[in-house]
């Protein structure tokens, strides 16, 4: 039978088997989970949806549903370029290109770029699913110091002079685990250095739209176009199941993006782009967007509120402005597992942020709660649950 | 600007620019093309494609559009083992996974399985796909002899002898591009080699479902499971925009496949998943197949007629019992490729088949001729053409 030896050398990095065992634990029933980052299906637009497969069927009859260019499917491209003029991005729809999620251009970034032991700099902590998409192609990560308002440009520099970078990875705006934004003056600064050390830099965005008060914050891509491959997503703003993002790249780069995801999926779902498209022509994402926020909104605030209430003093959080995650950081002294462990016997459940970390060892005293899968009612027992398993696990 | 400085040393090898600049000629208007490799558009039930959004919104509602497992949606894991178990292969849905495409298949045993220099069995010639998928990850080709049977089993067992290989990549049902069958006794004395030498077989199979005359040939799978991963896709049988395949693996094997595709794209789109499930599910698939095999069986009775009629006698084809194409093989002094660019100057195109071949050189004198995408009398005249450019090219 086959055993470890049919393997390459990469296939036994792919591992991370110990998330996927925490997360098995929270599938119990009863179980309340602020460990997931899922959108909330009552956000999901059945209504839309239904009217949107007919326009579907009307408008583009067979070719949504014939094999299609890797590229994208030319009506979402167009669509997209004129979605994001609205928000001040200026491109063509050529320049746009579809992936499968924000995932599918991930792994082809590290497909294009990475080579055993090149060194990608990442935020500590960073976004789990691109250590999983960047693992396969061996990099080696060097970790950027972050603050509440995220990576802190000294340590980009820092990092700069010290390594030779095949890119630098980002989620500058609600960060996933930590829900933090860059603020101007630091994107500014971050722009300026990356163009000086002539770096590339991934500016990752899912929840960018998510925004439930303060300004927007232009994108790095809008400070130095040419360094930056911004990629975003439709699973926070339209739903997840259709597996459709997209990105915009410097040529060079983008050329090669599509050639390696030619040989990985050919295209994305024709049907799932078509839908991508009517979304945005039709008005829908200008309508239901702020119906996704006036339900997260006060989710996000009742589980401020209660972490206010109930969450001990020597506790720190972020206030994020918007996105789906809180970050909690404890005293340094507090094993977050422990308080996991007190928490799966209560019922209750989140992510210990080690696993957010390049080096699990800085984030032992961390976690990440979601709100976006649970209503106010749940939010405010589950937080009590939670700040009870951190007094048991002192 | 980035240059290729950038590139991982891999991507270079992702190129395959020849084709795409033969297939770019193609497009230029009036142009007839036997060129492509896709379903006919006449083909797609989107009466029945109406009727599933229905179903798929009636019975799965929000689920249908929220990320899911990697391994597949539940739902249609559960309908193909129930669709398998018709044609005789008897298996538990969860030993059943979803890809995204075939392609997406290729490209994770390509990932966990090919180091450096890896060796691969391949017949000569073999599917373009396939090679795109498996290059970024550096393999040594070895090619193997094939007649109008398909793969010599002395061949392979020859290659064995000589190599030491990670696995044997086959499309033993209406290959493209010889649309070749491996008879029965051929795939058991392949089966017996494989199991001998206890090496991995992957049996790519997207057209067995497409068989316009003769019986059924047991798969390879069948013969020795333990063996075998075995793919096949929705994208002939119901339409390939939905991007879905599945494959059944040995255990070892399926857990690193789903590991890696978890980093590519997360899962396959749930809506394309939950529309396939219902394909089979409402029945669809055993009414619809049929209605594809009465649109294409005539159109391929067609081209081998006109080939009968036009083509020289010192040229050899292949008569496929089903599949998409036709694979001609001309005398050896014959350079195809300028066949190729007097056809271009009658408005009629073709594949040289040079292109399916991991060594060009052994391929010259070769052609492929698609006749899922013209009518009957469309593909008479370009036969004619064709013949024409031929003697033109002499």
């Amino acid at each position: 039978m086959f055993d470890k030896k049919i393997l390459a050398e990469r296939t036994e990095r792919m591992g991370s088997s110990a998330i996927r065992e925490i997360l098995k634990l929270i599938s119990q029933p009863g179980m309340v989970s602020l460990a997931g980052g899922l959108p909330a299906p009552e956000a999901f637009p059945l209504e839309i949806i239904h009217n949107l497969t007919h326009r579907v069927l009307e408008n583009y009859g067979v070719s949504a549903f014939q094999y299609d260019k890797t590229e994208g499917f030319g009506p979402l491209q167009e669509a997209l370029a004129m979605h994001l003029k609205k928000s001040g991005i200026e491109v063509q729809a050529s320049e746009i290109c579809i992936s499968s999620g924000s995932q599918g251009v991930l792994d082809a970034l590290g497909k294009i770029l990475i080579g055993p032991g090149d060194k990608i700099a990442v935020e500590a902590p960073t976004y789990l699913g691109a250590i999983q998409a960047f693992n396969p192609y061996n990099p080696q990560y060097i970790s950027m110091e972050t603050d509440d308002q995220g990576l802190i440009p000294e340590s980009l520099e820092e990092t700069l002079k010290n390594h030779d970078l095949k890119f630098v990875y980002l989620v500058p705006t609600f960060q996933n685990p930590t829900g933090r934004t860059i603020p101007l003056d630091r994107r500014k600064a971050i722009a300026e250095i990356i163009e000086r050390y002539q770096v590339l830099l991934v500016e990752d965005d899912p929840y960018g739209a998510l925004r439930y008060r303060g300004e927007v914050v232009p994108s790095i891509k809008s400070l130095c176009p040419q360094q930056v491959v911004y990629t975003s997503t439709f699973s926070k703003t339209f739903v997840p199941g259709i597996r459709t993002g997209f990105y915009l790249a410097p040529p060079f780069i983008q050329q090669w993006l599509i050639m390696a995801k030619q040989g990985v999926d050919l295209h994305t779902g024709t049907l799932n782009q078509a839908l991508a498209a009517e979304y945005i022509r039709g008005g829908f994402i200008d309508e239901h967007v702020p119906e996704i926020i006036r339900l997260y909104k006060p989710r996000q605030e009742a589980l401020l509120e209660a972490m206010d209430e109930f969450f001990p003093k020597d506790f720190h959080w972020t206030r994020p402005e918007g996105g789906m995650f809180i970050w909690v950081e404890g005293p340094r002294s507090i094993d977050i597992m422990k308080v996991y462990e007190e928490g799966i016997k209560r019922l209750v459940a989140f992510v210990p942020g080690r696993f957010f970390y390049t080096n699990p060892d800085d984030g032992l005293h961390t976690m990440r709660l979601n709100f976006t899968m649970s209503d106010e009612a749940t939010l405010h027992s589950a937080t009590k649950l939670i700040a009870e398993s951190i007094e048991a696990a002192r």
